[in-house]
This record gives structure tokens, sequence and C-alpha cells, in this order.
């Protein structure tokens, strides 16, 4: 089964499209648990537990962990461990470098820390992108066009008509010979996804923006034009609550981003490009 | 006094241009020494210990310690400490995110671990490099145009008749408001250095790829025009012995380049541009 068959089955099964980003930041924890980093830790565990139902990816983002060092990469290891297997573990780590280092960081998040699926830069080609496209059973998101403002420096300069960023998604459609190439799309510009969508009919796009960013579900799923997509939420979900029931109020809101996404399932105006595989 | 101005202090004292990259890999290291990942640290101590009167960097590449997890961290920040205070520390980590998660990446490697200097990727635009600017102390190597065959996937891209890597050259020579940004150039394709230095006339420019990649200290000088560089070389030192003698066979070749490098301390044809501010 590949990886973009393996995202497919959970859509369908679970009826959700709701990837859940764990960013968390010790200053916005609820204040029950605002005490040491390894409040982190407990922090991120519970908000699983508490949401798995509703979602089918979390995404923990190594920057904030990172920040603590090889405590943070503890955490990392440790709240991996509690995804459950019916959602996948996406390693937000945006690496990218030559093929020797490559391969460290790749055996690194998909061997060590059995990361499902991981963020990579493109941005220095094809051999580093090689040793994780080599996983043929993961899913490797190449950072395709970010959310950010700066996104406009580099990703959307003009190369030789068309912007940087569709020079990429056509570069990762062309890795994809195993099913494993997905592409970071941001869900505040829905119809660069619609132009993304042209030349990268089958990759699934991991779409974060969609919550406090303002991005919006309808209007990305139209540009999209199928499921085959993770929405992606991080705060809007994680810190919906700021009391002891913080993990229940994630879940309600997590759950209230499922109802939405369930109408999709049913829509005949959406069909899932992936059902035709 | 500002990055730029630290790193010609230190070129001018010692007369070397040298930046000794640590790639260590466990099965590469001398015999006496292959045992545990502990020994990464131990062969990483001992080459710093004997090299870095020839040296004015070092260069730790995450990637090789981050394959050991946390472990790999808490060598990273020993051997970081090692570093002695006439050379300066860079990490490459090769980080680009948006500039909430930038924020923690530039805290964890800047103010954490305490390097000098840092690599970032550019890929994210502006506001994901803006973190790493804000330490104006510290010097922000960006990723221009890479020593390896898939830089001409991105970084050789026509971008409005230029390639991507000298748009980007110019941007990051724009962001350079405190003296604290570089670039990374390949030292393999000396002809782009040129290229580079036509556009980012003041950026040190950090050239990995002298040594066991091919490139050629001459040329890549001469391509320069002027000595505002760090030549990074890596597998040709670290392990230029493979007995109970490493340390001393890395220092003498560490010394071999060394010599080879204050000839251009005296030589008219290569003025120093650092020297007229």
């Amino acid at each position: 089964m590949t990886f973009a068959q393996r995202l497919h089955r959970l859509r369908e099964q679970k009826k959700s499209l709701l990837c859940i980003g764990l960013d968390p930041e010790l200053q916005k924890l609820p204040g029950p648990l605002q005490t040491t980093p390894a409040a982190l830790q407990d922090f991120c565990e519970q908000i699983i537990a508490a949401s798995a139902q509703h979602a089918i990816a979390f995404k923990i983002n190594f920057a904030f962990f990172e920040r603590y060092g090889a405590a943070g990469w503890e955490m990392i290891a440790r709240v991996r461990e509690k995804i459950p297997a019916d959602c996948i573990a996406i390693a937000d780590a945006k690496r990218g470098d030559i093929g020797n280092s490559a391969r460290h960081y790749a055996h690194a998040i998909l061997t060590e820390l059995a990361f499902d699926a991981v963020t990579v830069s493109p941005y220095m080609g094809r051999d580093s992108a090689e040793p994780f496209l080599e996983y043929t059973n993961r899913g490797i998101f190449f950072l395709g066009l970010t959310s950010n403002p700066g996104a406009k420096d580099i990703q959307l300069q003009d190369v030789a008509g068309t912007p940087l960023f569709m020079h990429v998604a056509r570069l990762v459609q062309s890795w994809n010979r195993a099913g494993n190439c997905g592409l970071v799309a941001g869900a505040t510009r829905p119809q660069t996804v619609r132009q993304i969508r042209t030349v990268a009919p089958d990759l699934p796009l991991l779409m974060p923006g969609v919550g406090a960013q303002g991005g919006d579900l309808q209007t990305v799923l139209a540009a999209a034009g199928d499921t085959n997509v993770l929405i992606s939420a991080s705060r809007s979900i994680i810190y919906a609550g700021s009391g002891a029931d913080f993990a229940r109020a994630a879940a309600e809101e997590a759950g209230r981003m499922h109802d939405a996404m369930r109408a999709y399932f049913s829509a005949d105006d959406l069909p899932d490009k992936t059902k035709r595989s």
C-alpha cells in the first residue's frame, strides 16, 4: 500500500481531512500545565488522546521542541509514540541538504523516530530529495507554496513564464514514482491551489492556514477540486480552551472541523480523485 | 563589532580562510575510536584541539548528529563548547520555516547553543529569515548556490533573465543591514562565484567544495576577487588519517591548506575588500 493509498483509506474510514498541528508554546499552555518544558509533552499527549478520533494526521513542528535542545528531541520521540495507528504522524521539520546529509536527516526522522511523513525543502534539488524518496512507503511533503508573506520573495518569482512554486510542483510530480510525494500548499492562497492541481493532479496537498491563519475550508476544497488533501489546523484547535478542560475544548473544535469535512464525502461535486486508483 | 568585522579580524590575525566541516560518520572513524556514537564527540573534540590554530571557523553539520536523536543534540552542545573563541562556530543546520517557527530554530541555535553563525534556507522568504536577522552580531549564511548536482533543479532556474541564485544573492544583500548576512556558494562552480560578487559585493561567502568535492583554492579566490570568504573543507581534513594519530593527520592537512591561504594575505592582486571599511 502506497502512502497515497494509506491516506485515501484513512480519509474514507474517518471521513476526515483533518491534520492537527502540534506547535506548543510554554507561555500559551493552559494554566494548570504552565510549569516546565516537560509540560509541552503532557499537553500534546492529552490533545492527541482527546482529538485523534477526528483527525487523520498529527503534525509535530520540530522547531517548537528543538527550542529545548536534547530534551525537546526526547519529547518529539515520546509525543510521536502517542500518535495512534489510524493517524499519520508527520514530522514538520522542513529539512533540506545535500545527499549525504539528507540521508542522515531522513534516517533520524523516518527510521529512528519512525514518522510516517516529513516536510522537506526542495531548494537543493533532486539529489537532496532522493534519500527521502527512497522511503517508498512514507510521505514526503515538499514545500511548494507556503502560507507566509515571504512566499513572494522566491516561491512566487517567475520562472519561464510560471511562478517558481509551479515549477516545484511539476518537479515533485515527476519525483512521485512510488506514490510517496506530496506538496505543502498554503490554504491562504486558494487560487494557487487550483493552479497546482493542473500540474500535480495526484499529489496529496498538505494545507496549513485553515483556521487561525484565515483560510476557508470550502474555498480551498473547491480550489483543489478533490479531497486528496490534509487540512492542517494548529492554534485554533490546540488553544481552543485555556483551562483544565483544554483537551476537551480542543477535541470539540476538532470535532467541529470534522463535521464540516464529513459533508464532502457524500458530495458529488467534489469527487475524490484517488477513488479512481 | 559586526559579524563581518569579526570575520575580517580573524582572517587578518590568523592569515587563514579555513573553515573545518565536522561531518563525522561512525563507520569512517579511525580504528581506535570506532565503538559507540559517543565516539563522534571524542573524534570532533580531538580534531578541534589539534586543528584550531589553522582555522578561523568550524562548521558542525547537524544532520550527522541528529541521526542519533537527543543524544546527538547533546553531542552538538558539547562539541560546540570546544570550539575556541578565535574560531567562528557555524551551525550547518539549513533551517527555514515561517516566522513563528523560525524564531524557535534561531533561539535553539543562536541562544541556547550559542553558535556564532548558522546556515538558513531562503526558500520561504523574508519573514522566515527575519528571526535570524534579528541576531545582529551573528552570521546568517543563506543558501545561495550549493555545490550538489541538484542545484540545477531550482537554484539555476532562470528568473527574469538571471538564475534564481542571483535573485537570492540580491535579496540577501538587501537584508544585510547589520553586517550579519552571508551566502553559501559552492566552490565547485567558480564562474558563479564571480557572478554572485557582482550583486553581493560585501557578503562573506561560505564556500564548501574545496578538497574532496574537487574545488580549487586559487580558482575560487580569483573568482571571488577578495578574501571575504570561508573556504570549507571537511572530509579531506577530518579523515586525513585513519589511525590513532588521526588528529595530528587532520592538523597537518589543515596546516597545508593554511599555508596555501597565507599567500593571499600579502598578494596585491587579491585585495581584501573588507579592509576598506
